[in-house]
């Protein structure tokens, strides 16, 4: 059954080709699909397109439905087309001819664009808590390991003290940075394109300020034709946004597996989280962490993906479109179980504490060398060849340990100060209005 | 001459293969490097690193300096290799000793990271203005035209009625959200990476805070270790929002393209903004609309360009960052230029009115009879069939012109609403802190 | 149940991230791992370290686990990891201690590779068929089309005449090009890697030219550390292949979406081939055109999808290596049916054939008329601006319908030439020496 | 001066916009470009367009701007807009009329698709003989160091034990399938397009097999419209096998860089070959090894950038294609010098020789001591698990070196098997096929 199916029979290899993973990726819609059609009936009925006895009965089996769908037992029928036909599919059989009223001033285009709308903004929520998840590991592990001095590396070269205070806390910072870029895709995603029905709106008078109150969101997109191009548009900026993310959970992954190399030997993970080898019974591989790795650089690739589908496409509706549910929702499930896995096991990493004992790292402190003399009076380029010389003849001598004490430095790592940053953005998504609405949406 | 010469000879070769095209593309650093040497400067005589009488000698030549800059009057001499040794060769050309002592508390790393953040803060700036100009032209198109129907398509199909009113807003409300990346881009840029030094912080008693008063910045990037992950970070994030307002204009010039085909026919340009043929005398191209797209298309392979050298790059600098210059500056000039073509052409444009005459756009207006059926009671799905049939039988006459009143469509464009977005937007940068923070530092 | 478990218990969160699709993946290598092991096993006795008693129990097995694929019986039981460990427990199980010797001198490293190899090669030979299938639909409606015209554009404006013989013929000949690009990367896919272990040979005596011949390759991998670099550079050759195919079928499902709009019209799809809209009574839409452009699309970024995983890594195996199954086993199916909906598709287009009798394309001919005073002596320059006088005039006329005869023009189009390109290219994949190979290997 | 000025004035700004960089970059398409001429006028004669006298003075003169190029001494003057017409224009002072008649039976479409023809099969020749220079180098150095061990990784872990005589040999075979990818583009882009005029032929009766013959071309383009889908499509392919060479160039890099760490400590190199630190006296970076890693990452973004271009353009020439120069002729500048570079780097290189002495590596022969059990007949899993036990206890002893002496393992490294697939490879071009026809075509 498909709404617009006009008497021909389409042959059913077409309708393969066409439905694709539509029916089980659209499962991951119904809540959302619903919940546009509450707040759209409750609209029709205040512009007189349904009547107060038909908005009685569409919004009672409609929270039934949407009951069915939060108890996990809703499904899609074999043969129908998406989530919008099963839904209305299910209205009809249970109300009748109210049940075809609600497409009225409504298309499937602009159905699905704020569906994806209220699927994004949900997801985005659910990435913002995992990363504040991990954000708080990480500033822990930082104050806990404040003291384990670390060699810094410039160049893969050996080059000044660093400790694991400042390189946990740097990744915590890092994902205030990538908050930044999922507040910019929410804002992008939370405006309403209800009402731009098939890009071009609809003769009849809609209020579309009242299904935007009603489903919460912060603005329109007024017009109709923008609205639509949302669609492409809004899956690229969300997908830069999770990008983000991904290349800081990377990036850390990436050091931990050197960290991990005998020849780096930093930090030791217990036996039962790595893996051995089917020829070489001494290996204890850092598999998760590499896991972690490329699934997060696949995921970086991912706003190109979308890219290559929609340049060069004109504006309007393309069926091209429809694949980029394909690209993105298996990528929120990764992104989260991959934060998931990197809180986790962020706070299994041990640390060697002597690290630095070793004779390689002896010219950690030549800056610190450099710098005592600078503050006897030498003038610093003066200073660093006199070091230099020492060096090339064999005398440097370190230091006794320097203090680092400005803002951001070994001594004073400033965790306060980026859980405050990181506190005030997740603020300004304002997830409570979004709850707020939905309440009211859905209580009975 | 080297800063980090060590009396040892370094191949000619290998050093034209390293410097690459820094002379050149350090230019554009010129201005910035002058500013953050103002700024170091001054703290450094705060924590007692430089003298009273040292400070104003440096402070003096440092504006010399920046004025000769400005004048357009500074050039990196032949055999030094950057922006850096060549303010630093001329300040101790003129001062001596205290010229020596401004690189105390600083490596090239964090020189450089604050010069790239205060050049990125400045072109997003003049983004931001060019995307301001562009959507002014583009709201007063849609006023002008806001009668002149257009045929919207789905599909590439001729689908429902549309206008140039629609069509020229849209594109203006796109600038909207491209305006919101700019923003976050900017954000995460406009944080102080001073006084990370390479990477591990400094033994110094530094006062960062002060710097990123000095400088203008709304905050530090404060871990240190962070500061520097931000060469990369940084450059990706911005070549971000310059992809998305590039998409915008890329997918706009595909319209025109299309727009100026004879089979659409839709737009003219006047002769003197169209090319010929070298074989075909009839032909008035639309090369301008193509070479937009075109580089507008390239433009949104930025992201992927960088990230392509910065996966799995271990924490801590590498060599390979410094390319990222040759990637990123002449994307600035180039968006920036394309946006001025596309504010010119956009005023250019002249749109054909009597275009739905033609036969093949009666069925624009098939939904309208829908909703004049459903508007006396007829549900939508009878509605809709009922339509179909007299299509299919060829009885079908469209409705007199249908009136559109809903927010954001044919007759109630909300461009007064979409420009206070804007407007709102554009007010968060505060580039006038910056611009105040900059009068400060070069006053005499 | 883990080859490599060291009686540790893994977390089973861990194992399920580790794990990941593998086991769903896998069966699609059991055909090529069982292979991969009757070479492997025939191999060890060739050089003592199975006696014959041993190999003949062991290749009986092996004949029976293949039957038992080909007859799609075999299943990835739960709790075991993957395909190489399912295959030696089902080994196990059936002749005991026999079993557990195949894994001599073998690690899975080298045991994947060499199934990824096969499997490939596999999958590239059905691509090079299915584009054979359309290639030889493309030159038929070519052949069948040859006196349609159709105007040829340039900058998407009407420049001169083309014809659907042209036109098909274009794409036709696009696959030949692509078929020289499966061939490089088949022909890299076409050496053996078995014995390079993991990815630094082994201490036993292995017979590695022995186990090329019996499995059909052309050569080996010799140097076992870059037989392990295979891994990632095959995947990323082999996704370069398939993007060049899919482009050609992308570009020309994007003509075909433009030739169905009413501004071209230049062809029509049967009904049951088109879809219509949950709104517009009156839509006959290209859905399978533009999936086909949208699937197409996004199979062209499946090399920078895969090149996001590898850039950066050292030499040597990493786990990250694993996620590339899934971009790449999907893609081979993607492709497929993509190519086999163009044959079937491409079949069933209508052609319009009185498209140049509209006024709009009565300058096509203007080059035509420019050649036609060429010939008559009037240099090309001058015939060029006289033509061009006369357009701008009004006063043009199209000349009789030009004879256009070189190679591969409209009334010329050289189809057998292209042909036998192809045919040629097909035939340097000897296809069949794999066939045999695989025969000895299996035959009872 | 452009050749389709219509006498109507084209605002300055357009033509900076329009023209872009195509002086500077056309310059490297001259001699090609008089190639293309010197071929195509022989034809014109042969059919009669020109006449035998006309033949001869265009060709004396041709000949003459040839000498010019070669001498260095050609240049495009200002206002002149691209090569074909500054080459026309010196033709047309020199000879007059006949000069105007040069462009009879060809466009600017078809005259810029053969010059970047001959322009990419040229610089793929370059391209081929640096790589054959590196893989000699890199071959002789896997000669030298054949028996210096090295730790072999897998997960960046102690794996097994390898050698530089392996670790050179991959990087070697590697560029082999490297040239096969070089190859595959060389010979879609060894195929004429010459004839196809803008896209859609000529009236005139063109003989394109002679030109074909004349430029030693291997075959035609013989579809005219897929020779114009040719551009574009022949950059992204030419792209693609750059890509290829530079991975491998790229990867070999990081593992340079990462040897050259003071944690792995397995090369040095001289001093003049690293770079020292502003602020750290002790540094010596590995710059050169870095850039090289990152110059080669960004070319492996090169196709990504070409098909960002081209996704979604409908057939026909579009003005977008003339930004490919801009993407692709610095990229073979780029990779012959990294190529260069690494020839350079890797004959300097210093191995260490006594790597293996220290302590963390002692598991290196676990696997050899496994096969030891199975060569006395211990079944490879208990024997596997019989050492794992020792290596857990701490008991066990690392056997005698292993002997590896099967087909590419450590004591049989078959560099001369490889060395023959090279030549086999390189000989399948046939460069002396092109250089024989420009020596008949510029013999005076």
């Amino acid at each position: 059954m498909k709404l617009w199916q006009k008497d021909t029979a389409v042959a059913a290899e077409i309708e393969k080709f066409t439905v694709g993973r539509d029916a089980e990726l659209d499962l991951e819609l119904a809540r959302f699909d619903v919940l546009g059609s509450l707040a759209h009936t409750r609209m029709l009925q205040s512009i007189g397109l349904l009547s107060e006895d038909e908005l009685a009965v569409l919004q009672a089996e409609l929270k039934n439905i949407y009951q069915s769908i939060e108890a996990g037992e809703f499904t899609i029928e074999p043969g129908v087309e998406d989530i919008h036909s099963q839904v209305e599919l299910e209205l009809t059989r249970r109300v009748g001819d109210a049940g075809k009223k609600i497409h009225s001033g409504r298309s499937r285009n602009d159905q699905v664009l704020v569906d994806l709308k209220l699927y994004f903004r949900h997801q985005l929520k659910e990435i913002v808590q995992e990363v504040q998840a991990l954000f708080n590991v990480l500033q822990a592990q930082s104050e806990k390991y404040k003291h384990v001095l670390l060699p810094g590396y410039t160049h893969l070269q050996v080059a000044m003290p660093s400790s694991f205070g400042l390189w946990f806390g740097a990744y915590a910072e890092s994902l205030v940075d990538d908050v930044q870029m999922l507040l910019a895709a929410y804002k992008i995603t939370d405006k309403n394109p209800l009402g731009s029905a098939a890009g071009y709106g609809s003769s009849f008078p809609l209020d579309r300020q009242m299904t935007t109150d009603l489903l919460g969101f912060e603005a329109l997109n007024y017009n109709v034709v923008y609205a639509q191009m949302g669609r492409g548009k809004t899956e690229r900026t969300v997908a830069t946004a999770l990008a983000a993310v991904a290349a800081t959970v990377a990036r850390m992954s990436m050091d931990l597996c050197l960290y991990m190399s005998q020849n780096f030997g930093f930090i030791t993970l217990p036996d039962q989280l790595t893996t051995g080898s089917s020829i070489m019974p001494h290996k204890k591989n850092p598999d998760v962490f590499e896991l972690l790795r490329g699934k997060c650089n696949k995921l970086q690739a991912l706003p190109t993906d979308i890219s290559m589908l929609l340049i060069n496409l004109p504006s309007g509706y393309h069926r091209d479109l429809q694949l980029l549910k394909e690209n993105l929702f298996p990528a929120f499930q990764e992104l989260k179980s991959c934060l998931q896995m990197m809180t986790y096991m962020a706070e299994q990493v041990q640390v060697r504490k002597d690290i630095l004992q070793e004779e390689k790292y002896k010219y950690l402190f030549s800056v610190d060398a450099v710098n005592e003399l600078v503050l006897q009076g030498v003038p610093f380029r003066d200073a660093y060849k006199a070091i230099g010389e020492k060096i090339e003849a064999g005398t440097f001598e370190a230091p006794a340990e320097a203090t680092h004490t400005h803002e951001g430095s070994i001594g004073n790592l400033c965790n306060d100060k980026v859980a405050e940053q990181m506190q005030r953005l997740v603020q300004s998504f304002r997830f409570e209005r979004v709850q707020q609405a939905y309440e009211n949406l859905t209580a009975s």
